[in-house]
C-alpha cells in the first residue's frame, strides 16, 4: 500500500475527536447506544453528540449541526434515516471531516441495483469533498488501544496485535466477543458493510502493513474484485499470517449473502484453490477463527507438528489417551512414540501399573502429585520426536480431589517447567461447574505463554493450521525470519 | 437376552446393599473416595466398609472381612492389591454376593496374554461362585435412579433414559460430566474395564432391553466377538437409537487402545462400514455423543430435516445469518426458501430494509421486541417447507440493552409459541459472561422441551445424524411406530 493511502487509513484509526450525528438520549437506540459506548469505553479524544432536538445528551452539550462544533471532527458516526444522509455527507464535507461511518441501511442489500446506484452517489460524495467512506450498513471501525469500541453493542476488548475485517457487522461483533472471552488481543475490528467506497482490499491491505496488527483475519462473503484480492493476499501471506473465513460457500449461504450486502459469493471450491495456493488460512466458523488468532498470538512459530499429549491430570486417562491419540491423528497432527529412553524414565515416574507410556502419556497413576506429573511433563517435552506438549484436565474432577495448595503447586510448577523449556505448550480445559477457577488458571497460563482450548478437537485443528503456514512460509516469508515481536505472549 | 440373564444384569443395577472392601478413611484415596461417595449421594440401600484395620469409616462402622458383617451384600466394590484380589473373590463367593467390581488393575492392560491369564482366573472364580464380576481395571456402574454415583470420582448426574456403556472409565466420566452440565439424564452408565466377565455383548444387550434406557451409548476400542457385537447392534437398532463412539480408529489410537485395555482396535473404514450397515450411528468425539443424547432425550422423532434458523435475536444477523445457512447446509441439513407467502407475512413483522427474510431469517430488524421476535418464529415455524426451527442469541449482546423484563417476556412467549406447534425447536446459545442467566435460561428451555446447544455447528450435525437414524428405521423399527414415552421432555 502506497505511504498516502496507509497514512490516510492509519488516521481513521487516530481520530482526535469524533461526533456522533444521531445521538440520542433514547437508550435502546443505535443513536444512544454508539454515543453512550463510546463516552463510556474511555475514549480519549474529544466526542461531540448532534442531534436535531439540540439537547444535552447524557450530560454532554449536543450540537444541532456538524458545522455548530468549535473545534475540528476527525471522524463521524452517522445514524440517520436514509433520506437525510446526503445531506449529511455534504455538512461533513464542509466541516473537512477524514471519515464518515454510516451505520444507516437499505441500499444494494435490499434493492440491487438501485441501491448500487444511491452508494455511487455516496462515494462521489466522499471523492468529491476529500474524505472517506466506511459502509452505508455497517457498525464500523474499532481500535482498543484508544479504547474506542466496536459498533452500538460498544464491545471494548483488550489490544493487541490481531487483526479482523469483515463486510458483516454481526460476525465482527462475534469475533470480538468471542476473541475477547479466549483471551484475544485485537489491534483493530473493522466491519464496512456494503463497502461503497473503502472495502477489503482497501483495510486488508491496511492491516497487512500496519505495524500494530501481526496477524491478519477476515470473514468475507464476496468481492467485487476478486483478482486484486487474491494478489493481495498472495503478497500479504508472505509478511504476515492471514487467515480467511468465507461465508456463502453453500447455495443456500450464498443465496442469503446476496441479501445480506448484496455479494455474489462464489463457489467454496474455486475459493478455497485460490486461497490455499495464496497461502492463506482458510478457516470454517467462528471458533476455527478465534482458535487461530489465539495461537498465533500466543504461540507465534511452531518448531514442527510432533505433538505428545499428557492425559490423566484430572482422572484415568486411559481411554482418553486412545481418544487423544485418535484426534490428534485425525487432525492431521503427527503422534510419534516417545524414545526408549524417554519411556524408561517415564516408568520410573508413574510405575507400569495401568500406565500408558508410549505417547500419549497416562499420567493418572501420579495421583496428580505435582511433582511427579510435572517430572512427566519435562520428559515428554524433551524427548527429541516431540515439538509440541499439549495437556489436559478436567477442572471439576481435579479440584474434587486435589487440596487447593496441590491444586496452585501443580501449575506453578507446569509454568516454571514451560518457562525453561522452547517447546510450545498447550492446554485444554473443558468447561465445567467451577468456571471461576477455570477463569483464573486461563490466565495464569495464558500469561505464561499457554495458549488455553476448551476441548482437544480444537487445539489439534489450531496447530495443524498453523503448521500448514509454517510449510507455506518455508518458501520465505517475514513470518519465518522475524524473531516475531508481539507474535508471543499475552495482549498488551 | 434371555429373560434370566436381564435378570441377573438388572438385578446388579439394583442393589439393597453395597460393600466396599478396602474402604479407607485416607482421603484422595479410592478406597475413601469410592466409600464417601455412595454415603454422601444419598443412595438408599445399605452400606459397608471393609478393610484390615478393622476400623470405622467416617462415621460408620467397618469390618474386618465381609463374612462378618451381619446381613446379605449384593454387591461389592473390591479397591485392594492385586495380590489380595483372588482371596477376596472368594470371601464375595461364600457372602454370596450377586456383582463384585473390581477397581484393581494391572492385567492385560499391561501384561497381554499373563494378564489375560490372570483375568481367566477372576472369571473362573465368578463362574464357580455364581456372582457376575465388572472388571478388572474398571470404575463400575451407576445407577442416578438410585443415587448410586459412578466410580472414585462419585459423579451422581440426574436420572433420565440416556444408558451408556464403555471400557473406558476416564471416558465414561466424562461422558456423565459433559451430560449432565448439557441437560442429558442418564438410567445406567457403566466402565466394565478390561471386561473378564461382563462386558460390552452383555451390557448392551442389557440396555437394548431395559425399559429405563430409551437411548443406548458406548465408547468402544474392540471387542472380542466383533460377529455377535455386530448381531446384537443389527437388531438393537431396530429397538433403539445406538449411538457408537469408536476408540482406536487412527494408528496412534490403536497402539494406546492395546496399552490400555489390550483391545485390538481395528480399522476405522471396517467399522465404520460395518456400523453404519448395521443402523448404528456413529460419532467421532465426546460432545459428538453427548449433544445427540440430548437430542434423543428432548426431541424424540423429528418430522424431517428442513430447517430455518431465525438470527439476529441478539444483534444484527446479516452475516450470522449467512453462516448459519453455510452451516447447516454443510452438515447435509436442508435450507429450504420459505413460501412466498411466509416471506410476505414476515416482511409485514419485520420490515424490508436490512431483513432477510428466504430463510435463514434475521429478525434484527424486531429489535428485541418479544411481540415482533416471536411472531417472526411463530411465521417461520408454521411455513409448510419446515420441519425444524432453530434460533440462535447471544445472551451477552441481548442482556445489553434489553431490560430483564423484555428479556424474560421474550423467552416466556417462545415457550408458550412452542407449547402450540408440534414442530420441534433447537436453541443456540454461545457461552459468554453472563453464564447464571444463560444456566438459567438453559433449564427453562429444556423444560420446556427445547434442547439447547453452545453452537450452531454441534446442533446441526445432532438433527443430521438424528434424522439419519430416521431414515434408516423408516423400514421398520420400533422407535418409529411408538410414541416415544419418555423420548421426549427433560430427565424424570
Amino acid at each position: 500500500m502506497d505511504n498516502k493511502k496507509f497514512k490516510e487509513l492509519d488516521a481513521i484509526f487516530n481520530p482526535r475527536s469524533i461526533a456522533v450525528i444521531g445521538a440520542s438520549k433514547d437508550r435502546g437506540r443505535a443513536g444512544s447506544a454508539y454515543f453512550l459506548g463510546i463516552l463510556e469505553s474511555g475514549f480519549k479524544g474529544k466526542l461531540y453528540p448532534v442531534n436535531n432536538s439540540c439537547e444535552e445528551v447524557f450530560g454532554v452539550k449536543a450540537y444541532c449541526s456538524l458545522g455548530d462544533i468549535p473545534g475540528p471532527v476527525d471522524n463521524v458516526i452517522v445514524i440517520v434515516p436514509k433520506a437525510g444522509v446526503l445531506k449529511v455527507l455534504d455538512e461533513c464535507g464542509r466541516k473537512k471531516v477524514r471519515l464518515v461511518q454510516l451505520f444507516t441501511a437499505g441500499y444494494s442489500e435490499i434493492s440491487g441495483e438501485e441501491g448500487k446506484k444511491e452508494e455511487r452517489q455516496l462515494a462521489q460524495k466522499a471523492g468529491k469533498w476529500g474524505f472517506r467512506l466506511v459502509g452505508p450498513n455497517c457498525v464500523g471501525v474499532s481500535r482498543p488501544a484508544i479504547n474506542l469500541p466496536l459498533g452500538p453493542e460498544s464491545i471494548l476488548v483488550a489490544p493487541g496485535s490481531a487483526g479482523f475485517v469483515s463486510q458483516s457487522g454481526s460476525l465482527s461483533l462475534r469475533v470480538a466477543h468471542l476473541g475477547d472471552l479466549s483471551g484475544v488481543g485485537f489491534s483493530k475490528l473493522v466491519s464496512f458493510g456494503n463497502g461503497c467506497d473503502l472495502d477489503s482490499l482497501d483495510f486488508l491491505g491496511y492491516l497487512l502493513d500496519d505495524p500494530e496488527t501481526k496477524t491478519v483475519s477476515t470473514y468475507l462473503e464476496g468481492s467485487h474484485d476478486g483478482t486484486r484480492l487474491l494478489e493481495l493476499f498472495k503478497t500479504g501471506s508472505r509478511k504476515k499470517p492471514i487467515i480467511v473465513w468465507k461465508g456463502g460457500t453453500t447455495a443456500a449461504g450464498a443465496r442469503t449473502a446476496s441479501s445480506h450486502t448484496g455479494s455474489m459469493a462464489g463457489t467454496a471450491d474455486v475459493w478455497g484453490t485460490a486461497l490455499k495456493q495464496a497461502g492463506v488460512i482458510q478457516v470454517n466458523g467462528l471458533e476455527e477463527m478465534v482458535d487461530l488468532l489465539l495461537g498465533f498470538q500466543v504461540l507465534g512459530r511452531l518448531p514442527g507438528d510432533r505433538v505428545t499429549i499428557l492425559s490423566g491430570f484430572s482422572n484415568g486417562g486411559g481411554g482418553e489417551s486412545v481418544v487423544a491419540a485418535d484426534v490428534c491423528t485425525s487432525a492431521g497432527l503427527k503422534v510419534p512414540p516417545l524414545t526408549p529412553e524417554t519411556r524408561r524414565l517415564l516408568g520410573d515416574t508413574l510405575g507400569v501399573v495401568g500406565s500408558i507410556l508410549h505417547n500419549p502419556v497416562d499420567v493418572s497413576q501420579a495421583h496428580g502429585d505435582p511433582e511427579r506429573v510435572n517430572r512427566a511433563v519435562e520428559l515428554a517435552a524433551a524427548d527429541p520426536n516431540i515439538d509440541v506438549v499439549i495437556f489436559e484436565a478436567v477442572l471439576d474432577f481435579l479440584c474434587s480431589w486435589l487440596s487447593p495448595e496441590k491444586f496452585k503447586e501443580l501449575f506453578d510448577r507446569l509454568i516454571n517447567l514451560k518457562g525453561k523449556t522452547n517447546k510450545p505448550f498447550v492446554a485444554v480445559l473443558p468447561a465445567g461447574r467451577l468456571q471461576r477457577e477455570r477463569d483464573e488458571l486461563v490466565k495464569r497460563l495464558l500469561s505464561a505463554g499457554i495458549p488455553v482450548y476448551p476441548n482437544l478437537e480444537r487445539a489439534a485443528l489450531m496447530l495443524k493450521r498453523m503448521n500448514w503456514y509454517q510449510g507455506f512460509c518455508n518458501a520465505g516469508c517475514v513470518f519465518s525470519k522475524s524473531n516475531l515481536p508481539g507474535w508471543s505472549g499475552i495482549p498488551s
